[in-house]
């Protein structure tokens, strides 16, 4: 999978002839990375050990009795034996240290709460691979590469830690997550109430399967983002389509798109024309996602609002294909190049390792499948439908499995949640993930947060002096939930004794 | 497996060293085998339907995607689409239509309930069998016969009603379940509350594992049976071991036993003697949880109030030997020849077809792991403490896998299952099983009924004249609590419309 990460989901999204299937959730991280330089003035010098506890490959069968190395970080400045607790963080599709250093929030509230930080590896990802090198080789070595089996991983690890940890096993803990990381928060409160009293869901789109949604929803937040940063914006966008469609019918106009775009590889052909296409709208998504009010540090480094920067140069859909496609270039270049240092912009860049591609590829086809499309109309981008049968047919070539796209809804329950309680689902209404998200309270605890100005999991974040109201309003929202989990945790605990 | 059944359960309890693990719940099954003539009047003509559903062989990953079939049982003459529910027994270790002809109770409140009945047959017992006749081959055939897999077959079963059947997608459904039956009806409100809006758990000992309660439990509540039903009953049991094993010191010892109980094979060895503490001991355990207060119908018939019977025989134990082993002879002599038909007692009689016995021993080598043991003061067996590690080297010998004895606790909760809602469990106190089960509430909704003149699951049986009002209460509370159950349900749909 030479392949960038960066490009997986619109190549699946956009081109469904393409043999890579959907990863929306490596899309949904790339946020994280952005922010790494930026959020480590909060917890440079903070510090956490690495562990390793010997895991199950297989929870869920005897026949492989096999074990494998989960990795975990804890860090413990700020636990209190007497009163505290401990923040468990639910990791997703990644390197666990690059999520350690990416969520400041968990870092920020640690004193309040007398918490201990507890960083859990995904397994197939980081270091945590049940097979080493070979973890990818084929469908029976990735078979227990499930969001099922990476929950049986957190709940041997918190009995683990309970029993081996002294001044931990009568604490509560409290699971955390953003994202893929959000969804397996929110199910693991649901699957384990014994094992955590809450959990905070940030930007997890549980209800981005089946038809819980539209399929065309994600697409639409993103168009409004633009809508909404600058006139005629996303209009610009929406036409900027057809304009490289009529370049690329001939050799010259190829030639003249690669010289406008600053490409470092000329296009060529069709599929050249068809992966820049899914690029340029990759990095709408993800202007998207990671529109947040201050600036941070990406690939490249990024304004404040950057679709607000990115849109001065939107202005005016009604010119002529060559100012259209000069001012796209414009566009793309706040995003690749605000540093100025770049020569050429390549279509081709690859993500940081921290992602773990294949692992998230494989799980796109299998359990978590998101339909995604668009029509061109309530979006800004070329009309796609969303095509099963092909996205399984892609799947089965490509990792020789099949999804199965209604099981998260049969076990995790879909729109049917609530029965459970003590869950925080944290959304921004600027991240496009929201719309896959739960943006409205289902019962007294089992609570929505949205934050107006936020983008993807803004609230995991470190703070921030440009933080806008919204999200510190979220986020003491979400330590006062957090405390009453806490504080009922307690009275219950001397009820019993 | 040409072992009985019945034989199982003390085989691995009391001999240790012999190669064949712990299957409780087949023993609790028993019980329910013998009611079949009884109950029968309730229902004979009562007409339910066989239907297949295709299930994936593995729910928890996508390497084998092969199904099979799953069998089902469907009876709806009561069924009301207007305003009407569905009673779901969620199938235990054994034929399903055996459990449907033996679970009166779901039978006599369908009416009352407006109820479809849905039986729903085990994986790896009766019909469903996931690789036919290669099913017991070996580990790897067995490897998805785990409670999990059985959860999300009923998951999947009920779906697929909800999808197929015109009415009943808006209907609430109630799990409802007896011994390892009642295990799951539990579990599955636990871990698919979105799939029923309760469970009745009916003598599920969820609690007898690892070291949530003592394992000893069980053997002193079967003795408690005895000492209550007549003079001197338990002590007579004790002191026939000691009688056995001087007996068995000689050949022609050994012949006299095997006259004076009149057994079909003589014994001539110690292992044959083994043998016969086990049947012996099982007897007792059998007669503690079909203890009932009316005459039913077992292998041979048995009274009313059968312990009471059988302690007639053994008012003395300051006796000697020969004559305290007589009057055993004529207490197995009530449970195994109360027709009077029987010319001699047979130490290897098998046990019905319709119990599993095979999957159930691998059920407990592997998730299925209660500890067991006696003392010979609290209770009146030999004292024999659990090995774990014997236990894990026969398994392993026996099936090629390890038993995981935390792993129950550490997915269902063990004692920590405060945040769930909406189960019944229900115990009879002379039924054994009752140790290892829930006999106090732990909130509001997760209730306990107790029985006190119950055996094993009276309360699921059928009506009877001879019932005691303690069951009758219990039904008419269980009753009670699933109408509100249906009630909620309705009135919360009515608010979404």
């Amino acid at each position: 999978m030479g392949r960038p990460a960066v490009l997986l989901l619109l190549l699946a999204l956009l081109t469904p002839g393409v043999a890579i299937p959907v990863p929306p959730a490596v899309k949904a991280l790339s946020s994280l990375r952005w922010s790494t330089g930026f959020t480590s003035r909060h917890f440079t010098g903070a510090k956490y050990s690495v562990h390793y506890i010997l895991q199950k490959v297989d929870h869920f069968g005897f026949a492989v009795d096999k074990t494998f190395k989960q990795r975990y970080l804890i860090a413990d400045e700020h636990w209190k034996k007497d009163g505290g607790s401990i923040l468990f963080y639910t990791g997703n599709e990644g390197d666990i240290i690059w999520f350690c250093n990416n969520t400041g929030f968990m870092w920020d509230v640690a004193e309040e709460l007398k918490a201990m930080l507890v960083f859990a590896e995904h397994r197939y990802y980081g270091e945590s691979l049940p097979f080493g090198n070979n973890s990818f080789k084929d469908s029976r070595h990735l078979n227990y590469l499930t969001s099922e089996q990476a929950l049986a991983d957190f709940a041997m690890l918190i009995k683990h830690l309970k029993r081996t940890i002294p001044g931990a096993k009568n604490q509560p803990v409290i699971a955390i997550g953003g994202s893929y990381g959000g969804m397996l928060a929110a199910w693991f409160r649901m699957k384990y109430p014994h094992m955590v009293v809450g959990a905070l869901a940030a930007s997890a789109p549980i209800w981005q399967f089946g038809n819980l949604v539209s399929c065309g929803v994600f697409m639409e937040i993103v168009t409004t983002d633009f809508k909404k940063s600058g006139p005629n914006c996303s209009e610009s966008i929406r036409r900027s389509w057809d304009a490289i469609n009529r370049y690329s019918r001939t050799g010259a106009g190829l030639g003249w798109l690669s010289e406008a775009l600053h490409l470092c590889t000329p296009l060529t052909n069709t599929q050249d024309v068809q992966h820049l296409k899914v690029w340029i709208s990759e990095t709408w998504i993800n202007l998207a996602m990671v529109d947040y009010p201050y600036e941070s540090d990406f690939l490249q480094p990024l304004p404040a609002w950057p679709i607000k920067v990115v849109c001065q140069y939107l202005r005016n859909p009604n010119v002529p294909d060559a100012q259209l496609l000069q001012n796209i270039f414009q566009a793309l270049n706040v995003y690749y190049n605000y540093s100025g240092q770049a020569s050429c912009l390549n279509v081709s860049e690859t993500t940081t390792s921290s992602l773990g591609t294949q692992g998230w590829s494989y799980q796109a086809c299998t359990e978590m499948v998101m339909p995604f499309c668009t029509n061109g109309i309530d979006d800004m981008f070329e009309p796609h439908s969303w095509n099963l049968r092909e996205f399984s047919d892609d799947c089965f070539k490509q990792w020789g499995v099949r999804p199965r796209p209604a099981w998260i809804i049969t076990t995790y329950g879909g729109k049917n949640i609530s029965a459970h309680t003590n869950i925080i689902f944290s959304n921004g209404e600027l991240d496009p993930w929201s719309g896959g998200g739960v943006t409205k309270d289902i019962t007294d605890t089992l609570v929505a947060i949205t934050i107006p100005e936020g983008a993807h999991h803004l609230d995991l974040r470190a703070r921030n002096a440009f933080d806008p109201t919204a999200v510190l309003l979220a986020r003491s929202l979400e330590v006062r939930h957090m405390k009453q989990w806490i504080k009922d945790y307690y009275a219950n605990l001397r009820k019993k004794h």
